[in-house]
């Protein structure tokens, strides 16, 4: 019977593993990892694992929120900075916002089809938090840009809408075809960020 | 040896398959259909399959061709019609052009990954051909447009970008969460319908 690990122990391991998880993810993806290739590489029994993760899709969401939060920090500090007249700001966030993500090897690793493995396994309450936490960050978003001068006239609710659709939208770049996907997607923010500043009827 | 079809025996045939196609993609989609479901079906032996389509996905796109067909010249007809202000009318054909698509009984079994099936087992330039067709049809509607006293200020690859992209969001409609997904498609539609009707540069 392998002795029970102290809370600090039980800290590292948990860094370990989800360190593990980034790095599996951005080589192999959800699919081609098991939990005995983290376990292994973390330096622990795969009947240990459990004790930390339900699952290896809740690790891989782990990663995946941990990655959420720092995007959503620096998306924070840009609204926070707000450089430039309003319209161009508002331009460039979502610019931003849009190509960040796109870039990183996180999303590249987790397309859609990856994403819907580990969303299926998750606890129903964990995906719904989830989605309604995208909300309350935008309502930090537009808090922010008010306190930095640029009136957004939108409600969180609307501008949360807004950008899930230039996600959707950035998700089917390869599927412009003869239309330009960045021509598409520079039109589409202009003229959500026009509205962002419509005067308030 | 079987004995070779007349011209007129090829035709009808060529249409009962495609009537199967129909039939069989709305109520078991693609991957569940064999050329020998589709064959049993049309009364002709599995091997005479091949002097009508090189494929199972060839026949598919063939039914999704004959459908988009039919589609395209409903919204022809809507877009001659030009009914009410020219604002209210692009909002409407919008609209309309979303939900007829997300309503059909193909869309609904023609979903993304049925589509993906379909279109990697094509000839390369049949489904090059079909994208650009798109914008075709799209210059088609703007002159539609004109001709019917609605001035729509885009070119055909702009308006034939922001149609895919809505037609993209629309994909998504589940996943919206919080956020309604019908809120962000009508402000989407006001906020394209009023860019095309901007006044030229």
């Amino acid at each position: 019977m392998p002795r029970a690990f102290t809370d600090q122990e039980k800290a590292i391991i948990r860094e370990r593993l989800l360190e593990q998880g980034r790095a599996f993810l951005t080589s192999y993806g959800v699919r081609r990892t098991s939990v005995e290739d983290l376990t292994r590489a973390a330096g622990i029994s795969k009947g240990a694992f459990y004790a930390f993760f339900s699952s290896k899709e809740e690790l891989f969401f782990t990663v995946f929120e941990q990655f959420e939060a720092a995007y959503r920090q620096e998306l924070l500090s840009m609204a926070q900075r707000a450089e430039g007249p309003p319209r161009e700001h508002l331009r460039a966030f979502l610019r931003h916002a849009i190509t960040r993500w796109r870039a990183s090897p996180l999303f590249t690793r987790m397309g859609r089809e990856e994403y819907d493995i580990v969303a299926r396994k998750l606890p129903p309450e964990r995906l719904r938090a989830h989605l309604e936490d995208d909300e309350a960050f935008v309502a930090r978003l537009i808090d922010q840009w008010r306190a930095a001068g640029v009136e957004v006239a939108s409600s969180p609710a609307e501008l949360t809408g807004l950008i899930r659709a230039l996600f959707f939208v950035s998700l089917h770049a390869e599927e412009f075809g003869s239309a330009s996907y960045d021509a598409t997607i520079a039109l589409l923010i202009e003229l959500i960020a026009d509205h962002l500043l419509r005067p308030a009827a």
